[in-house]
């Protein structure tokens, strides 16, 4: 499958998400122990005490980020991979994993940076846009086999 | 492997319950925009003021709909995709993929509208008997290679 | 593909971590009956009344667990089905799969029974090791594609 060309773009840009997922959850864990805000009891005792079992908004922030990615990124590994055994060509099967790729990573630089409203909404959106038109494409493909 | 009718089958379903976990993502937000409950300071301060950075039983409702989904349905994904390439009967995976669709549908229908107990329960143990059975005929069609 | 040994290999630990990850799901529907402590209503309703709609510690430890699992697993079932097709020896690939397992397997029991920190980070961290280095392999074997 790595020889279908469209398929080994889809596999760069889902490849670049996952490790912008897991850039999240390293942000995330450098916070809590910059801010000194832990989820759990045993790790706020191993550093400085209860105390610190809190909640802080910008933890917070970062988890609500990485959440939404959860939400949007990991439909996007599924339907990106089948999209590509549909026979698309490679320059439109590109658009829409570029579009999706930017639109996310634009999203978490505006989720962090707390951008104005509507910044982060419309990279959502946006984003949304080669999603769904990669799902209907496939439903086309296969809606015989129902 | 859209030519392999079981996967492909199986292809139409996920594609419908990533479409149905859209739409909880879109009936999110726009609770969020009607109850005026907003989970940043910037969407807030663009819909009214910061009163509006809130949390509302409506909205918190869709979002563990949501995050349900994503505990079961993403699993889905993959089992659905491997276990077509076990080789199972049409009749027999199609079954498969028909119960799962049908008590997921009925667990986001169940949640939203929260329907008395054990509605919603059921729903959900239903849709694990296929997710279970897959993974165990998975396990046996491999376990040599462990 | 399920003649491929390496992606037979890696199906079989995916699979174990996808019936690990229902077994937390099901931990947590254990403890909320046990410590009567639901998050919906209607659940409350059903089991003793209105009062039993609230948080429970051990319960919502569970789901922070569960949700450390979707951030790490997830990634993982759509990294090493594509690792496993850019031709790695068995052994190597093998070796990734079971310090990924037996990390988040650990990870899991830290999480559970509290274990005093850093255990449970220390497998999250070792558990990535494998996770970014398939991460990398990927995109060394398609980046001509980008």
């Amino acid at each position: 499958m790595l020889r279908n060309s469209v398929f080994s773009c889809f596999v760069f840009y889902a490849v670049l998400l996952v490790l912008k997922m897991y850039m999240l959850a390293f942000i995330t864990g450098q916070l809590r122990l910059r801010k000194k805000a832990f989820a759990n009891p045993e790790d706020a005792m191993r550093h400085g005490g209860p105390q610190f079992h809190r909640l802080d908004p910008d933890v917070e922030r970062c988890r609500r980020a990485h959440r939404n990615d959860m939400e949007n990124i990991f439909p996007f590994l599924f339907l990106g991979a089948i999209y590509s055994m549909t026979g698309p060509s490679l320059g439109v099967a590109r658009l829409h994993f570029l579009v999706f790729t930017a639109c996310r990573m634009l999203h978490s630089v505006a989720y962090l940076a707390a951008l104005p409203a509507p910044t982060r909404s419309l990279a959502y959106v946006l984003a949304q846009v080669p999603c769904v038109s990669m799902a209907l494409q496939i439903l086309a493909a296969v809606a015989t086999y129902a």
